[in-house]
């Protein structure tokens, strides 16, 4: 199985760490074709690209991937474009507790997304067995 | 002609005053189907609505509007999340000078937006003209 994950970039990278053992626990569930996401050096490295290479190659993920799991606490543009180009596809959406009603309403009153919220990295790792298995 | 204006909602209400501004500027060219947008009391009001109603109110304006004009200086997932779901209809999108190379790639390198970088709101005001007509 094919892992789409999404995370914020540009829109902030406070949560880099937590994206990487997001990932890291993906792998036990699939192949991850985004682990670029909670690369720490990856503003650094970004300028080797033209932002139209990296938006067509994320669109290619997109149509390979079979599954998106997106970590939706922080508001990104990104996150937000790549959850709507993979409708139709499961998505499956982690957000902080904290966040609480602070989550977008095209997220949170989305019927096409299964929305999961957490406090841990253990809660994480239930959530994956639960819904991807 | 109908126009959907997207800026940050829970993403951040830092520029509410512009997106106004922005809104009265897009009269002289349609009818603004979205000035909730710029409503400084919408996060008061918004328990009223259930989230869902809000997605699915947001998405049949989307499938309404001739154009959409969007303010991306502000990281938002419904703003992102909007652009996508507006494809292939016309999409504007205004981002400060100031926010430089921080525009996620989703948006700077995407070839089917029509990206332009403003500094005052006169220079909105001559986008909108040039671009809109």
């Amino acid at each position: 199985m094919k892992i789409y994950f999404a995370g914020s970039i540009r829109g902030g990278r406070g949560d880099i760490e937590l994206y990487q053992e997001i990932i890291d626990l993906l792998k036990n569930h699939g192949e991850v074709l985004t682990e670029h996401v909670a690369d720490g050096h990856l503003e650094i490295t970004e300028p080797d690209w033209s932002q139209k290479k990296i938006y067509k190659h994320d669109m290619s993920l997109i149509s390979k991937c079979d599954i998106m799991v997106a970590e939706v606490s922080t508001p990104s543009l990104g996150v937000g474009y790549e959850i709507a180009s993979f409708e139709g596809k499961p998505i499956l959406c982690l957000v902080k507790e904290s966040v609480g009603k602070n989550l977008s309403s095209m997220i949170s009153g989305n019927p096409n997304l299964e929305i999961k919220k957490y406090e841990t990295v253990s809660d994480i790792k239930k959530i994956l067995e639960d819904v991807i298995g």
